[in-house]
């Protein structure tokens, strides 16, 4: 671990080492193309593994244990050269902080005790206590901790960025009614389109508890912030605009864009968002993360200079072998382009996966995979 | 039944007493929208288990005994003025007729007994003997006679087309390499990253299989076709053309576009197809379908003339009370606008869900779904 050395209080204003991410996150030239990757500290390393069987094999014993998301969050950068570093923890953790019981059982999805169905469900709902989420905000300060280093001169350095993190509105909505994942979300379904005063009701609640709860996570040191719009694919059109599009809006509305001097960059990932990319560019984010369905070059194209883009391989090209790995890799690069235009002007580009890692991803693909994404876009711009 | 008083022979060349759903898929005048819906004969309808309780609660004993087919196929027809039947059958009986071994477990999805999961199992892969299908094509034989009636004038007419259909041969391709359905299509993914030609082999034998299948489901009466490409969403863009549209298109061009002077509408719906709209249209198809998530004005606008659309209601709506069901509906004939173009010409709606209607939805909501589309449709066309 790179902690040791550390003071224990947080240098807040150290200087990043790799600052990739950050800049690609707000068009600026990069050297690189920086990769991170969702859930990238996962069950598919068995040195996460080991930790979560310390902590009792429960993921929420896992992320409310600062030392033990600490160390998770460390992982996988310990293996791959990876640019920015995302805090352990889940999208549901603010619905769980409103009382409204989260579990994960053995192999499956999250459950809640106590889901918010009814009117006086809906009626009794309350902004959370940030106090109950201060496990996050700890573990935030902990991470930037974590990954401090020296450089060449000594000085002490942060390795990448750390991003923080909420799910939308809408997905906590979903997840919330529905009492755990669905297969065709019709518990809430039926609340949008027969009640929608109520399901608005819970928006609105989410929207300023998520917008608290990512600022403190700013203060308490995320240099970036993500809402996961995980659900928001599922909604047609019109619902999609009135349901999700709006309060995810409302939140990053709601957001400090700006710490230490330092911008804020904010990224919105819907998943089969591919219908609304034009509304995304306008909802206020600097990144609009995409799934794997969309095309980089075609996207690049409709989003022109509003926003970075993110993503977006599909997850399941990391079961082919390391070289076809590499060349989906290429692929997507040359998809988007080298991201410098014709103009001498830099669009962005964060490659990641198009949705989270899966469980049973060989490691040594991810290796193949971010060394291909960092050479190959150095490449791109040599070439220039 | 209206069965009864037709002749035995059937009358392949009776005119049709509602010909709408031809029409607007062909892109030409209709009194109003036509509306049917997918999976419309179903577990939704107390009749339908009714008759699956007779036939031994097995979905495969239903769809393959003619008379209990043809049964469901025409329960819909009596509750609501469809404007169309569509063949009850499953988008799996041609790996089924290939010895693949097809099951339908209590409560799950389709399982394949025999997955094609290695070289030896792709290698032995056969195109079916159609007589295999025979049941498919009596049953198509048997519906069309069942769908006879007399006008006021006493002549045999029938009452609306019949839609014949099959999965293509990516979606065929899921289930096979899967065997049954899957959350994330690992296993056929992990073949179409690692072993391409494998799959390449397999798309190859069901394009021509399918192929071969519709054009009999022709011969033997049915007046359209539809093509269901359920899983071709959850495809990387490259991945979508290459594995699953490139094979629809083989298909499409094989197939006989007129039978008995009448041309045939081949309609292809891809599930989660929105990022491919444009490649749609000109995949040789006479009408794309579209889920839910798209919006049916801007979809029009982008296919122009090329093709009609159909869709997109999201099937969770038909929870909502009767008010609110026909609202949206009304709603989704406004985005789509009225079909008669400034240049006096017609653009092609098929009214639709977005995706199978749910087993759990009231009938009776339905009822309202189809008044409003026929009402407010028409209204649409006396407004002009």
């Amino acid at each position: 671990m790179l902690v040791q050395g550390a003071s224990i209080i947080p240098r807040m204003s150290a200087q990043l080492l790799n600052d990739c991410f950050l800049r690609a996150c707000l068009r600026q030239p990069t050297p690189h193309t920086p990769v991170w990757l969702m859930r990238q500290a996962g069950r598919y390393l068995p040195e996460y593994r080991a930790t979560r069987e310390k902590a009792g094999n429960s993921f929420m014993g896992l992320a409310t244990n600062v030392q033990y998301a600490t160390e998770v969050t460390l992982q996988p950068l310990e293996r791959f050269p990876l640019d920015a570093a995302i805090l352990f923890s889940d999208i549901l953790t603010v619905p769980d902080a409103m009382g409204l019981g989260l579990s994960f059982g053995a192999g499956e999805g999250p459950r809640f005790a106590r889901p918010v169905r009814d009117e006086a469900a809906v009626a009794a709902l309350q902004l959370p206590d940030l106090n109950r989420l201060r496990y996050v905000f700890d573990a935030v300060a902990s991470i930037r901790r974590a990954l401090l280093t020296r450089d060449e001169h000594g000085r002490e350095v942060a390795r990448v960025p750390l991003i923080g993190f909420s799910g939308s509105p809408w997905t906590l909505a979903c997840y919330m009614v529905e009492g755990g994942g669905s297969s065709d979300y019709r518990v809430v379904k039926t609340m949008l389109y027969a009640r929608p005063d109520l399901l608005h009701r819970i928006l609105d609640v989410n929207a300023r508890a998520v917008t608290a709860y990512l600022n403190a996570q700013v203060d308490a040191g995320a240099q970036a912030l993500m809402v996961f719009d995980s659900w928001g694919g599922v909604l047609a059109d019109a619902a999609f605009r009135r349901f999700s599009l709006d309060y995810t809006r409302r939140v990053l509305a709601g957001l400090q864009r700006e710490k230490d001097g330092r911008r804020i960059p904010l990224i919105v990932f819907t998943k089969g968002g591919g219908p609304w990319l034009e509304d995304l560019a306008d909802c206020g984010a600097d990144v609009v993360g995409l799934d794997w369905t969309m095309n980089l070059g075609r996207a690049r194209a409709a989003v022109g200079d509003r926003v970075a883009l993110q993503g977006n391989l599909d997850p399941m090209v990391l079961f082919a072998p390391p070289e076809a790995v590499a060349q989906e890799a290429v692929a997507a690069l040359d998809a988007f382009g080298p991201p410098q235009r014709a103009d001498g002007r830099w669009d962005g580009h964060v490659f990641n996966l198009g949705h989270g890692i899966n469980q049973h991803t060989p490691p040594e693909h991810v290796s193949a995979l971010v060394e291909a994404v960092h050479s190959h876009s150095r490449r791109q711009r040599s070439a220039r």
